[in-house]
């Protein structure tokens, strides 16, 4: 639908209306807009084309009205996320035409970025473009951060990750081996355990789902206690592994999937224990440590091209399966990051 | 009962078996043994004559068979808590007959303490003995690094305290109106909330028992949230504070009153919030922070002198009243720090 040269269609997610529990596709839409592929004059806003989007499950989070500050999307306004794009025109100095970029994008095929402050340019292109979505991009600062920052940890010390197959999880898993951390990971199937232990290099791994006492199986896997719990889930799994801190354990709340669609959150009862054993539980978003990107980079980069570190991703293809795909993060459909791909270019 | 010169008798509060829920008296028993007052020949242990003894809340769970290193008591032995004392015995260089010191002791008239390390010598007595039981022994310390360091306040900031007229919560509150902050604080009578707002200075305080909806009472003491949570009660408490926090806040977790004695400790449903709103939660005991305590001194004593903080504390008379003073913690019969009187001198 372009109009002369300036103006294009513009595929979108729409949020129809604010979610109640778990997101549904029926929350979206895709509806075709059309926009300026230009930039106003004077204006420092760039116009990108976006070619892959990042589903995250802080944005189930953010298509209901929590009352959060600075969360909320806009109903009737596509949802938004981290993305890999291309410039497709500039009116800022440090952005041109033809320059990679990721950060926060519209979920739509085209965007109109008037704050520029969370965008990267992408210098690197001998790795996959999509890894700015996950391991080079937010899910990897998170890591990084969550995980050598606030949880300070040491060699030799027993490190626990939830969700320790997702977009996340891998990565920390990945660089507890590499600090020579005992690494034990939980996901929700045969497979991803499998993953955990074959391809990711964990110690141990079991299946959550399988398991009728998650309280023995931490004691199964940690006789001895966890110094470092990297929080995913929350709920009940937050409730087991208080009871198998040792004392001075670091908690990296990253975030608490189970929790966040059900009405009523699950009570977590063990919380005296933050006091007995001198607990540090820490919520943080990557989004703090955005300025430390180039310290970041230094480091995984080259884990990722000597193959240090592996990075699994379970792409969707096209801007009308990203609805199934956010969706999917709260049943564990995904295995590995999920992505969707918007376009080749 | 005294056996020549170096033999007297001891009366010692004794735990009998292992609580079961709130502590009893019944739990405990007095009875009188006896100590020699000679250290061996070739041991750096020392005896000390036993001058004030300080309650604590955490005794409580010391007194139960919970499973955590180092916490629990040993049946049919003397309680041990801290105390002020008076050396009648030495065998260690660093302390001789006649000094005084605060530090960890047992529950009678006598200790043979092996473990020098945990004794303070008391150098300034200007101020009242009974206060290094408090102000400047373990309380004080927990009000200064829980408030200073761990909770890293800034001038201007929302605190909050609960259980605020206690052996910390008045401390921190104090501390923390000196820093320029907005304090409130709560407890559980008429009387102390007219405390907390007269004798303390605090902006404002409320009685936890008469609001029908904690979430409410803080929204209107806090109508822009919460910085720094003092935790000083746990369950139904932190759960309406964790609504209540604002972005970035901090909870120093200094203790949970309110759950040590319940069969099931109640469900804490708001965690998600540490991850939305970024919050740090950091459970701490001030003995690690001990090897402070001459920096500490060197900002509390001053504070005293000068009259900008005060201390109340609520002394009961006699070795055979512990145990009913202990037990007094649990139902908030104490106003103010809870102390025994062992001897005059």
């Amino acid at each position: 639908m372009a109009s002369g040269s300036e103006v294009m269609s513009n595929k979108q997610v729409i949020l129809k209306h604010f979610a109640n529990g778990a997101p549904k596709e029926s929350d979206m839409v895709v509806k075709t807009s059309s926009i300026s592929l230009k930039v106003e004059p004077g204006s420092n806003a760039v116009v990108i084309k976006n070619l892959y989007l990042s589903c995250d499950p802080m944005m189930g989070n953010r298509m209901k009205n929590l009352g959060i500050p600075g969360l909320t999307y806009t109903v009737e306004s596509p949802l938004e996320g981290f993305g890999v794009a291309k410039v497709v025109a500039s009116g800022h100095p440090e952005f041109k035409k033809g320059d990679l970029v990721w950060g926060a994008v519209g979920w739509e095929e085209y965007s109109l970025i008037k704050n520029t402050q969370s965008l990267f340019k992408i210098h690197h292109t001998d790795v996959p473009l999509s890894y700015y979505t996950g391991i080079l991009g937010m899910p990897g600062i998170t890591a990084w951060a969550g995980f050598y920052e606030l949880a300070a940890p040491k060699k030799g010390e027993n490190v626990y990750i939830s969700a320790a197959s997702g977009a996340v999880g891998q990565l920390v898993g990945q660089f507890a081996k590499l600090m020579g951390c005992y690494v034990v990971g939980s996901a929700g199937s045969k497979e991803k355990v499998e993953i955990l232990k074959n391809k990711f290099g964990f110690d141990d791994a079991f299946n959550y789902k399988e398991e009728q006492d998650l309280d023995a199986a931490l004691k199964r896997c940690f006789p001895e206690g966890i110094d470092i719990y990297f929080e995913n889930v929350g709920g009940k799994m937050l409730d087991a592994v208080l009871l198998n801190m040792r004392l001075h354990g670091r908690i990296t709340a990253c975030g608490m999937i189970s929790q966040y669609n059900l009405s009523q959150p699950e009570g977590v009862h063990n919380m005296m224990n933050i006091v007995f054993k001198r607990i540090q539980m820490k919520g943080f978003f990557a989004t703090d440590y955005f300025p430390e990107y180039a310290k970041f980079l230094d480091v995984v980069l080259p884990l990722i091209r000597e193959g240090k570190v592996v990075y699994l991703e379970d792409i969707a293809e096209g801007l009308e399966t990203a609805p199934a795909a956010l969706v999917g993060l709260f049943t564990g459909h995904n295995v590995g990051k999920q992505v969707v791909a918007v376009s080749k270019e």
